[in-house]
């Protein structure tokens, strides 16, 4: 077996050692957040960690109630001209915590006097040593070159900050449920794995969503791309058809992430478009007729919150990736031409 | 002759036409970013637009030293949780105007006090009305569904609002050649225009750049993708070798948008990965050791400032798209299935 498969099937046990662990650090790590020289978040990451990034975008900005805002680091070190993050509270999100450019953005920050805080999955990395506060996301040793536990985990670290933000108790025991909610998805969509087998010659795919779920839209694509090596991409539902539906064409396909919830409307506006460009259309979803209706329906496990929907939401993502890849004969662990900690400036 | 190829040869006086009756207002342009309770920019955009908005996010964040983030309408619109918008100074950009959901975002912050300014080529369309200021963008009518002189002059607008919130009369002087700068980098374009014919049958590509040019790489990828249909992508650079590299193969076509400047440094070193995969790679740059050794060059105009590089690097962009099209024998002003005007919520 693989470490991506081994790794994919460590997840709900990665999520309940993080919740366990680092739950009872909640107060502490919601206090930067209640600071009244707080106006708006600033978000550093690179790769899976930017759609952990775009998952806080959403989660945190409707709990604390202020935009969450992605660094542009280039600002800090190739041009050398880091804005004044006056307002800012500043996170860094990494699993290795080495990148130089994320790591110049907290740097930045705490030297500015702002609060900084890193989500990393090495408590020993840089950008532990460059942040304030550091929230580790105890997802243990990642071997595979494609996060699978580690971004999960980024996920449930995002969603605890969520809860400690609001202290809201129910937010806590819907956050508690997540380790055997995932379980219960891995477990469909591994015996429903077959699903795409008609899809292993594909060159390519789109993967749309909105609103919780636009950054899980961007790691299922980054999780097939790295795999299979094929072009996926991905698109918020009304980013698309605002001009890039038109390379979507007959027989192309698209991965449509439906959760249940207040973006399903956004998302459902797309589904006739599609079809009319004769896309082979991939439901993603817990909602009985669009399973019923689509040509190719992923299930999601029923009852997980809105908020919460992307911890499962990503899961046949992951399978459908890890699947496309063994169709193809690849190397699970060692996608070609890619390393586990890239470095850029 | 098509509308597209039309408004693509008007830029340059559509561009004049901008300053001429703009830079005027520059003072009371510039009064919101000079308030003291103003920390950050927040911008809202689709399509075109959010590529004019990713150069205001490096221009206006180096201007006036503070982060320019982008809003998530869905929290506005479908959510009903829109954020506090303490702190921000929001921006609308839209060539229409008529967009529910970037008029929501542009609505609430007037409604929560904050100063609010419309970028619109439409003065008494509904963004216009909801903000408190408006900066036209002067293009006159756009009837090719593909935006050319709106998106142009959307940067050109940007650029005014970076010599404005500076006072820089250098930056002004410098703006105001770029109406000559851009006429010149056509000719040399459209001179070049065969360049690309042996990219006629080509599945899509992806185009690169980093800091000041990222929403160059946005605009042109979304150009040649409107236009031929061809599944064309934008990415980071840095971002690209973080995991999305693994799609690129053997022949598959990368432009590579590298202008002298800070950032060059950080374009050049996706060079050697790229030929490594055996990747075809197109690079426009106005560095003649960069342009010597591309198997397919695109050359720059030189002498353009790094600032209001993406006046002219969008031009070569433009012109490959047109071509592509042309190669393909499609309708330059009706790319299939698209609309002018696209109302998301």
């Amino acid at each position: 077996v693989s470490w991506l498969e081994r790794e994919l099937r460590e997840q709900p046990e990665a999520l309940a050692r993080l919740l366990e662990r680092q739950a009872p650090r909640a107060p502490e790590l919601a206090e930067p957040f209640h600071r009244d020289d707080v106006h708006y978040i600033l978000i550093v990451s690179r790769g899976s960690s930017s759609n952990a990034a775009r998952y806080a975008q959403y989660v945190l900005g409707r709990a604390h109630r202020v935009p969450v805002a992605f660094a542009t680091p280039s600002l800090y070190t190739l041009y050398g001209q880091p804005p004044l993050l006056e307002g800012a509270l500043v996170i860094g999100i990494s699993q290795s915590g080495a990148s130089p450019d994320v790591n110049a953005v907290v740097a930045e920050g705490r030297r500015q006097g702002r609060p900084t805080l890193a989500l990393t999955n090495d408590p020993s990395s840089p950008i532990a040593r460059a942040a304030d506060a550091v929230l580790p996301l105890e997802a243990g040793e990642e071997r595979a070159v494609a996060a699978t536990k580690t971004f999960l985990n980024s996920l449930g670290a995002v969603a605890l900050l969520f809860a400690a933000t609001t202290s809201d108790e129910v937010a806590f025991r819907e956050l508690e449920q997540m380790p055997a909610r995932v379980e219960e998805q891995l477990a469909l969509s591994l015996a429903g794995k077959h699903a795409l087998d008609a899809f292993g010659d594909i060159e390519g795919a789109t993967v749309v969503a909105r609103g919780v779920n636009y950054g899980t839209a961007f790691e299922v694509a980054l999780k097939i791309r790295e795999l299979s090596g094929r072009l996926v991409e991905a698109y918020s539902a009304a980013d698309l058809l605002h001009g890039p539906i038109a390379a979507i064409g007959h027989g192309w396909p698209v991965i449509v992430l439906a959760p249940s919830g207040p973006a399903l409307s956004g998302v459902e506006e797309l589904l006739e478009p599609l079809r009319e460009r004769g896309a082979r259309v991939v439901v993603v979803s817990d909602d009985a007729r669009l399973l019923a209706d689509a040509e190719t329906p992923l299930p999601l496990v029923i009852g997980v919150p809105e908020w919460l929907s992307p911890l499962t939401t990503v899961i046949p993502g992951q399978v459908a990736a890890l699947r496309l890849a063994e169709l193809r004969g690849l190397d699970l662990d060692r996608p070609e031409g890619l390393q586990k900690v890239t470095l850029t400036r």
